[in-house]
């Protein structure tokens, strides 16, 4: 891995794929085919792309209790402890209504009401990602959604990962389809004869999906879109080289473009680091991929103290940031922007992608700036309530006349004196 | 208006402006224009938009000084009193940073940091809406931004209505731009050698901020793009038509595209109500607005039962909701999309524009099914925070391993087990 010296400004490099406009149209049209063609346009994409001939979209009871039968014993209780985890770190969030009172008879108030139904977009692909349904499944399920929709592509036998259509049970989705890409997110966002619309649809995919997702968005809500994966470590001279290169190369796999930073003031643990990343290279699996991201977007910043290191994480705002230095608590308070934060060298990031809880879906492309982690939040919505008691009207209808037509809004006057007019 | 009995799927109309090709080109070349020439751009086009001819865009502190000598007092201390109660709303919905931690160690938590900038939009045109700096900035200031910036287009003479600066300055604007329109979006995102670009962008605007902003998306966070006023109450036989009709044409006044609705189950509510509006808007100063509004958009559903009114009202998700039945507190619990809700005869919709407190920035369009007014929580962001102990580590390093091997992702697995190699 290249080692810069920090000057002033940084800038890292990140890849951010905002389609061609062949993709886009292509979205477009698979967008309006779909909701004039409803069910027999999303089957004939299904046909085309993923080259599966179904006859319904739906999946049925059989196939999950299949799926259930396909999966080692020991892997479902894992899932089900994640599920847990998760769970459990996801009903802290939940916010309950509140108001508040004055002795006028005022009440003013927020009243959290979760979404009728969302969407969660599974992509398919050779790899299976039950830990992607669970993410995304389970903070709609605490919010309260009662209608839980998962699309996800079929395999060109028609089939849907075991692993994935049993994490979705698990996780409490109320029903599962066949179809991936555009035609999916059309479906969710407009409904067909066997799907009906939801109110927000989350879930990452490709640049079909993405393209697809910004359309809809308006019509119905999404999630951000993702960009690839990304992780800074911030490291002092007390960190291992060995732990930190492991770590950089877990988020190295995932992508061609993802990529991996380590900011630190130690020259010695760059040096040692960047070594222990070329080792470890070697005997991955995914060497090609890790191999590939580490070249075109790994870089570790030398920085002249950990105050500049923090200042650098801040400007970078990483989707994934570890702390490994000597006291890493003693930060947290300096670290505006990053998505994930993982303390101290047993939090490995991996520990954050299927087991401890937090979501793993997360800001990226500096946008932890302004956005956060997928949340319980994201699956409800807030209505403010207001009542005015006569009394409490009384005594402001003046105040509030006054104020509306100094923005020249006379009816608004109005409309509150119309209450005294004629008692 | 006219009365329409409420059959099966009712669908209502409402105005929705994306733009034309034209108006999205001249936003597209004014973005990269101010990109390229900062501020020699956005002097270039407050000039040929706003007719004004400056040489600073920066509002000076006289300037300011100046507004409130313009301002009448009482009007001052009505903007202050309505501070204070917006302020006393929102600073309810400030959340902690929390955790949670068990024996083993383990800590997680959410972090909750403000944004480090914002930026509030005000429109300019004839009307100084006051309230509308208000309602943007107050949310901000209360979830902590340290620094908040305004653009507001000035009139030809260079000036901002005084009533506006008086509301920033009162409401903690930090620094106010004379700039309006695409260029002042371009500004706030990207920034200039005046103006240093923010993380996120709020407030109202015509059809080029609206789409500047759809565009800026992505480098820095937005608020929703706002519709046409809407306005739906829920009555039964117990409301009085002449109260309906002044808060009905209270949101018609806004604009020829607002939509403002009555759901009864009364016939003769509905009828009453019809009369009243068109008796009330022959004295409105905005006559002309209001009646193409009501014309166009207005509607009353004549429905079968309270019950039927409830979800039509669901079905329309309205912006603003009034309630005006015998127990209107009864019904909040079924009431599930909503803007703000208006409980009572005695919650006449202008008190929530202006004094309340709760916020007058509220979802439009149908968007109430998945969003929220504005609120703290768009200015702040959330972190996960992960700290693993050893001992959690090594109880959970081989089902982690095991997930990550599940989904074939190599490095993942073994940066987990990397803590435990060498010791």
């Amino acid at each position: 891995m290249k080692i810069v010296p920090v000057t002033e400004t940084i800038s890292i490099k990140r890849s951010i794929d905002s389609g061609t406009e062949e993709q886009r149209a292509a979205v477009q049209s698979i967008l309006s085919d779909v909701r004039k063609n409803g069910d027999a346009a999303v089957l004939t994409y299904t046909k085309k792309f993923d080259g599966a001939d179904l006859d319904q979209l739906r999946v049925k009871e059989d196939e999950i209790a299949e799926a259930y039968e396909n999966m080692d014993g020991e892997i479902i209780s894992i899932i089900r402890e994640a599920i847990q985890n998760i769970r459990s770190f996801h009903e802290k969030q939940v916010r309950n209504s509140w108001m508040m009172t004055d002795e006028s008879g005022t009440i003013l108030g927020q009243k959290m009401t979760p979404l009728d139904s969302a969407g969660v977009y599974v992509p398919g692909g050779t790899a299976a990602y039950p830990s992607s349904v669970l993410m995304n499944v389970i903070p709609a399920k605490t919010a309260g959604v009662k209608r839980i929709v998962m699309a996800t592509p079929p395999n060109e036998n028609g089939k849907i990962p075991s692993a994935v259509l049993v994490a979705a049970n698990e996780a409490g989705v109320s029903e599962i389809y066949k179809t991936g890409g555009a035609q999916a997110i059309a479906a969710l966002a407009y409904g067909t004869e066997s799907i009906r619309p939801v109110d927000k649809i989350v879930g990452p995919g490709n640049i079909y999906v993405a393209l697809a997702k910004r359309e809809v968005f308006g019509d119905v809500d999404i999630d951000m879109i993702a960009g690839p994966s990304e992780i800074a470590v911030l490291a002092d001279a007390t960190a291992k080289a060995n732990e930190v290169a492991a770590d950089l190369l877990s988020q190295a796999e995932h992508d061609m473009r993802a990529c991996s930073v380590l900011v630190t003031e130690s020259r010695e643990l760059a040096e040692e680091t960047s070594k222990e990343v070329q080792k470890q290279l070697e005997s991955l699996p995914r060497k090609e991929i890790a191999q590939k991201a580490i070249d075109d977007y790994g870089v570790i910043y030398l920085t002249q103290s950990l105050q500049e290191s923090i200042e650098v994480i801040n400007s970078i705002a990483p989707e994934h940031l570890e702390i490994m230095t000597e006291e890493p608590m003693e930060l947290l308070g300096q670290i505006r922007n990053a998505g994930a934060i993982f303390l101290g060298r047993y939090s490995s990031e991996p520990v954050g992608d299927y087991f401890a809880g937090p979501n793993h879906v997360l800001p990226t492309n500096g946008t932890a700036r302004f956005s956060s982690p997928l949340n319980v939040d994201d699956f409800m919505k807030k209505s403010s309530i207001i009542s005015y008691s006569r009394k409490a009207l009384e005594e402001n209808a003046e105040k509030i006349a006054a104020f509306a037509r100094l923005e020249g809004l006379e009816a608004h006057a109005r409309a509150v004196e119309e209450r005294f007019k004629k008692e």
